[in-house]
């Protein structure tokens, strides 16, 4: 293989490329809307016949909702001992308010914006585009050598922007058939334009209601205030308590597990310029609110937290009560790193709760998820390879950054089938992916798909 | 003058007391409900009549609302130098759901309930039966002297149930001719049947709203959590910190100018067996909230609280939202004992708030209501007087209470006339006051009667 070949035959079939986005963005494969149910089975089968033409072993698979793309390469030439899977999804966010589109999402062109060449539709970027930059790099890998340097499996969805109420039983019904030593996700953002990007990790979540109740009814505090229990009083004595001064949450063992940033990615990230100027600014915000002596980007993508996202007790409306509430009530999140373990975090704030109630306090819980953080090792080979791939195509240094929230796909690959994931995306913060005049860079999709050429060719060494 | 014949005569008058009692009870004086405005103002006109027929000079007064009854008895023969005034009120609470009476509410009767005897009708007791006991008393004195033995105001109010919303400017309009050495009220409960009780102290309040700004719009935990400020987690820390371990209040200065409990009235309030068995069990409670080494009554009556009557922020819903809200509030009050500078609470509060507040979040206040606990002196004559009048009625020692609550026109007297209360009422908590089949006791309006005649009498010595 000449991995330079690869690339020549991407620049040469570029147009013949943005064709078949087109045809793909074409297909109005809303999953969300029942109206266009037909749509997003086209969809599924379009990715069938594309993987199929290509040589793989593709098949449209039923599942309870919109069916799944699972598509084989087995005759890899370089190294078939590597097992890859990739996946993507072909469903749609819905379009409207649609009198906001500058036009039709559903009919693609190349158009000028800012200066930038882009490519216009509903699934441009999300996740159309992205899936295409994966497809049609193994597409000239396959033009030019005949064959995958490493086995492949594509898995493509239909509910991604559902909820993928399907996903995991389909994954854990077929996990032989689907479990690869290491999956590719071409659904999330490089840094910045010109700056690519692997998402090495994600943070998990705990989330815990607690109400807390004392007296069996309202009271009023001119009859009780002082000797009745007030459960606000309960509530935010504990919430209160959750963080000490240096904004660490003060849980026993709740950092237990968590690793410091290795000090070649905190240098790589202080090149990001992402100051509180950038990043809190925008909303009004000025200063980090995590940890002392942590960086921003560390506090967001590699700081486990401790949030209340909602909390509620006696009278909220106009003007004044003076009532002693029964019950109060809050719901409390916990953003997780790799290493921590959700069920002891959710018991050590319970714990908390608990040892913090008066003798006339009862605690109720009722939990809300619980997942775990999710990291790549740095020293990672997937990570590794990956990084000098972009570096290679973008000439500039690739970096490893992390993603606050959960992205379900990765967890279930992780939970279900024990496989790694490397996230990969070209998208952009103004892609306005979810939003009317939804677009995807040309060079996005172009050096996208040229990224992944180099990447794949780097998975046989 | 004779005590004895005073009270005989009260015996003797009783049957033609309470005939006096079923005609102000039958007039439909209910102040909320503008269809019954005629009946107000005949109630108001029956006192004129009846305080005229005993030589007072009184007159109904216009105000804006219903009018206000305002009696003198300018020819004292004991000692003209006291001034007293008496006051009570002659609107009633609206008598729905009329459906849950077992009677008319306006055909009051005697009749026999859990084996006691009870006049029965809306205003029974809340509070005409409560004001012709001093009235009758004044008609038994004036009936056996020719005269009262000090020289009294009366003044009797036609809005009390709707928030008294002509007294101040009427008290203020008249401050001169209302004015005197100290008042009485009849308004009120007994510690319990057969124990009377003057209501020696009362609540203040200040109310303030607080209000916690962080980022100018929600924002998502999975992009922002631990670095941007949550404004419930400043407001929960700032909430929590407002009582110690010892359930004291925090604010510095808060308790400047309170008094200790003397240790008399310690050791009266302990005879009167308000266990937490007693006071907190029927609500579902077992331990008093407030302050370590003071007592359940003394909690309650004569120690100032600080309450947070309500709280939100963030998403409150069912199930869970990892947002971080913008904004989060609070409402907070404290009831205040005599001694204590509402203001100067007020703007501890405030002070903790802005000391706690980290840069990016920013606290709007809404003062909601302000006004000084208020007490009698322990030692004031007019409480030592009026305690030695009802033991001798009662046969049991008199106990000073408090009332955890404002009584509005306590403080207005106070405020706007300089002239202390003193609340003598022969009320119960089974009542019903403000309920379907409201009641007096027989004995309440009988020995409130004599009661009464002994603290007038005592007065003038």
């Amino acid at each position: 293989m000449s991995l330079d070949a690869v690339l020549a035959r991407i620049d040469a079939d570029l147009p013949a490329s943005l064709d078949r986005l087109f045809d793909l963005v074409r297909l109005k494969s809303i999953s969300a809307d029942p109206a266009f149910f037909a749509d997003v089975r086209a969809a599924a089968e379009w990715c069938v016949r594309e993987l199929a033409a290509l040589g793989f072993e593709a098949s449209l698979r039923e599942t309870p909702g919109q069916p799944m793309v699972v598509a084989h390469w087995r005759g890899a030439v370089k190294n078939p001992a590597v097992r890859a899977l990739v996946y993507g999804h072909y469903d749609v966010q819905p379009v409207d308010p649609l009198n906001l589109w500058h036009a039709d999402p559903f009919d693609p062109k190349i158009e000028t914006r800012d200066g930038v060449t882009v490519v216009t539709g509903r699934g441009s970027a999300d996740d159309k585009g992205q899936l295409l930059t994966m497809i049609e790099a193994m597409r000239a890998l396959i033009a030019v050598d005949g064959a995958l340097p490493v086995n492949v499996t594509v898995l493509v969805e239909g509910e991604e922007e559902s909820g993928s109420p399907s996903l995991e039983g389909f994954l854990e019904a077929n996990a032989e058939e689907l479990s690869c030593d290491v999956a590719f996700i071409c659904d999330t953002n490089m840094w910045a334009r010109g700056r690519p990007a692997i998402t090495g990790s994600l943070r998990g979540l705990v989330g815990e209601e607690v109400v807390i109740t004392c007296a069996d009814r309202d009271l009023h505090s001119g009859l009780f205030g002082g000797a009745g229990w007030n459960p606000i009083r309960v509530l935010t004595r504990i919430l209160g308590s959750l963080h000490d001064d240096h904004g660490r949450v003060t849980l026993p063992g709740f950092y237990a597990g968590v690793e410091d940033l290795p000090e070649t990615v905190r240098a790589s990230w202080e090149t990001l310029g992402a100051s509180p100027e950038v990043m809190l600014a925008p909303v009004g915000l000025q200063t980090p609110a995590g940890e002392k002596g942590r960086g921003l980007l560390e506090q967001l993508w590699t700081r486990p937290t401790c949030d209340i996202n909602g909390i509620t007790g006696g009278y909220t409306g106009d003007g004044f009560k003076t009532v002693l509430p029964s019950k109060a009530s809050a719901k409390v999140s916990f953003r997780l790193v790799a290493g921590q373990d959700p069920a002891a975090i959710r018991l050590a704030f319970r714990n908390r709760v608990e040892e913090m109630l008066p003798p006339d306090a009862v605690a109720e819980f009722h939990p809300h998820g619980g997942s775990p953080g999710i990291a790549l090792p740095f020293d990672s080979p997937w990570l590794v390879k990956g990084l000098a791939a972009l570096e290679a195509e973008w000439n500039v240094p690739a970096v490893v950054i992390g993603c606050g929230a959960s992205i379900p796909i990765v967890g279930a690959f992780q939970r279900l089938l024990g496989m790694p994931s490397v996230l990969v995306g070209f998208g952009l913060d103004d892609d306005r992916i979810h939003s009317p005049n939804e677009k995807y860079d040309l060079e996005s999709f172009h050096k996208g798909t040229r990224s992944w050429a180099r990447i794949f060719a780097g998975l046989a060494g």
